[in-house]
């Protein structure tokens, strides 16, 4: 038998609970052993719970009892999650979490401590919900250089865009319904703002790189932004607008890192990925491009993720999974100025013929979606440095052009 | 410093020779050891290969050196691929496989075999070609009852049907095509009439749900008979026509098995997956909807696959992967004639108002797609046992109405 403790008895934290219930004989023959929960972390209490008599409210009640030997940390946010799984790492016990924020922040110091005390630390569930994407993606490792990641990494955000796109309700609207529906918090900056999607990228590449990529240094961008005007000249371009964390290994080496809303050819698989629904796009060396898809969030999806995680420790309660990066001062990400792009453009001008002319020779060829107005919509012909982008913006400002949007358009 | 043989230089083989030179440093840094190719097993002589010197034609060169621990099988067929992988494994050495043939056949006999001489048999390369989908899969098991698995496992003949749904080139046009691009052999009867797709399917069960399924006792049906009138008629319901082979778990734990052509629905993702590209789409209780997608085929892909399950072999060296199934009878998969399907229906018939209310009469409600001359077109509307609707086909027939082509609806 193995004894374990959930920490947090939240979403995640319950799924996890039930998942190990309900699922008791299959788990039995798959890790050759039986998984019994010790105890369960929350400073609530839940006297209903088949579970109540495993609570406590004091996590050294787990930290210091030698008999668990697997930690499941479910409570989210850096504190005190990361002081909690640090000094579980340091007792010896191995470690499973669903937690984006503590890998994407703390990754590299953890799998440190983790290898130095000879134990494991996994998280699947950090990214993509329920979809297996960290695992094949280590174990693809060896063979492959991965020249591209691209993903739909954040299921609110891509309700809120499949919303604007199929049904032309806008931004603010479709963000209530998903407030309604559960899909977002009361406070949906993590969300809209491209936060969350950003942490998960930088697992994505850490993992891929072998370089911890901590978030403060990708350039990210949300959706708030994008209007139905938007979505409408998307379309009539031949794409739809998605929320993509996306890391592109240059000739030189070095990444080029990037969490903004582009826009994507409705051919490609990615642009049919609707709803809550996440999408992670591979390109390896030898595998070619691989896309993995499913829920990216939800109580059962992450709660199985982390489910297999903890079984994965059981097979190797004596041994280490080879799962690690390095820390990194992230010399190796370009300046985003130096990130190369083609860009959608809708400008406003009085006189829409000088507009047209001026940002055909800014910017090196355009071709126009459509016009309405005293508005221009356009895609850039060819890429561009970022900084010679916004130098080309900022001379279409002085020449009295209004620029209403500036979209990337996806290049995978 | 592990040594492997390579047994097959052809289209597999070479390439995983090519991705273990190409990829030396970061297979070293993955696996903490140094692979080297001790043997490469062929008949043909291969002079200015880079491993000329590592050819033999002896199988025994292999089997009895004990410094080989690890075999790859690249050969493809069953013989004497599956005389040779068992010697191997009574040897006591790992065996890396990517012959679906081979594993679809014999996978219980040579899994068992494998656990009686304490070494692991993978075949990561037999499904999917490049897709990580058997090692995520298995272990997601423990976490998950699998509801369904439906997949477009064959790459030749979704070329073909993509061919002729999106360039409206008939049949035997578009499989002269993907002879010359090198996608179909000669002989195409196994790709075409479904029989590597059923092997897939049959390997994708066995793993899902324990038991050995024998190709030989599922339902099998290829795509040589769908004319583009079909395709036209399964656009104007909003669907496509794929070669699915799918397992479905029914309620009381019976197997429902199938590989035909099925119609679906155009907005399921699955209808998006073009050319020689393959998808795997996977039910669980727990993860809900998961897609794998990725080329099914091709040297690099394939041998990445390969070099992929070395590597856990070398990391597994002294240890067993938990990947095995039981033998079975198959009474565990249901009768095709009881299996429930919603089917399209193409006839033809003088009286055109005849045919229309007797097939209404027999199939218990349908929905009309449409008509041209004395041709009739429509999709069922309610699910019947197979063996209804052969006998109300039979009454048709009776009745003078031509049964020109039934497809199953997809119903995931």
């Amino acid at each position: 038998m193995v004894q374990i403790a959930i920490m947090g008895y939240g979403v995640v934290g319950s799924g996890v609970a039930e998942v190990i219930q309900t699922h008791k004989k299959s788990l039995k023959s798959h890790s050759k052993n039986i998984i019994d929960i010790k105890y369960i972390l929350d400073l609530r209490d839940f006297p209903d719970s088949p579970f109540a008599d495993r609570f406590t409210k004091s996590f050294e009640d787990i930290v210091n009892d030698s008999e668990v030997q697997i930690v499941v940390e479910a409570m989210g946010g850096l504190n005190p999650a990361y002081d909690f799984v640090r000094r579980c790492l340091q007792a010896g016990k191995s470690v499973v979490t669903s937690n984006k924020e503590l890998i994407a922040e703390k990754g590299a110091d953890l799998l440190n401590v983790a290898l130095e005390n000879n134990v494991n630390l996994l998280f699947e569930a950090s990214v993509g919900g329920g979809i297996p994407i960290l695992r094949p993606l280590n174990q693809c490792l060896a063979a492959n250089n991965f020249l591209e990641i691209a993903g739909i990494l954040n299921g609110t955000t891509n309700y809120i865009l499949t919303k604007m796109i199929n049904d032309n309700i806008p931004f603010d609207t479709a963000l209530k319904q998903a407030q309604e529906l559960g899909y977002a918090e009361r406070n949906p900056d993590c969300d809209v703002k491209g936060y969350d999607t950003c942490r998960k990228i930088c697992i994505l590449s850490s993992l891929a790189y072998g370089e911890h990529i901590y978030p403060k240094n990708v350039y990210c961008e949300g959706i708030e932004k994008i209007s139905l005007t938007d979505v409408k000249y998307a379309d009539m371009y031949g794409g739809v607008i998605k929320l993509i964390g996306r890391t592109r290994r240059l000739g030189n080496g070095m990444l080029d890192i990037t969490v903004c809303p582009m826009i994507i050819k409705k051919e490609h698989l990615l642009a049919s990925v609707n709803d809550v629904f996440n999408a992670i796009l591979v390109k390896g060396d030898s595998t070619g491009d691989v896309i993995f898809y499913g829920r990216g969030a939800g109580k059962l999806p992450t709660a199985s993720a982390v489910v297999a995680d903890v079984i994965d420790c059981v097979k190797h309660i004596h041994a280490r999974k080879y799962l690690y990066w390095e820390d990194s001062d992230n010399k190796n990400i370009i300046p985003y100025e130096y990130s190369m792009s083609r860009m959608y453009f809708r400008i406003k001008c009085e006189n829409i013929n000088f507009a047209l002319n001026k940002a055909t020779d800014l910017l090196g060829g355009i071709t126009l979606i459509g016009t309405d107005e005293e508005e221009l919509a356009f895609t850039m012909d060819k890429e561009l440095p970022l900084k010679d982008i916004t130098k080309a913006e900022n001379i279409m400002l002085d020449s009295n052009i209004e620029i209403c949007s500036v979209i990337k358009l996806a290049d995978f």
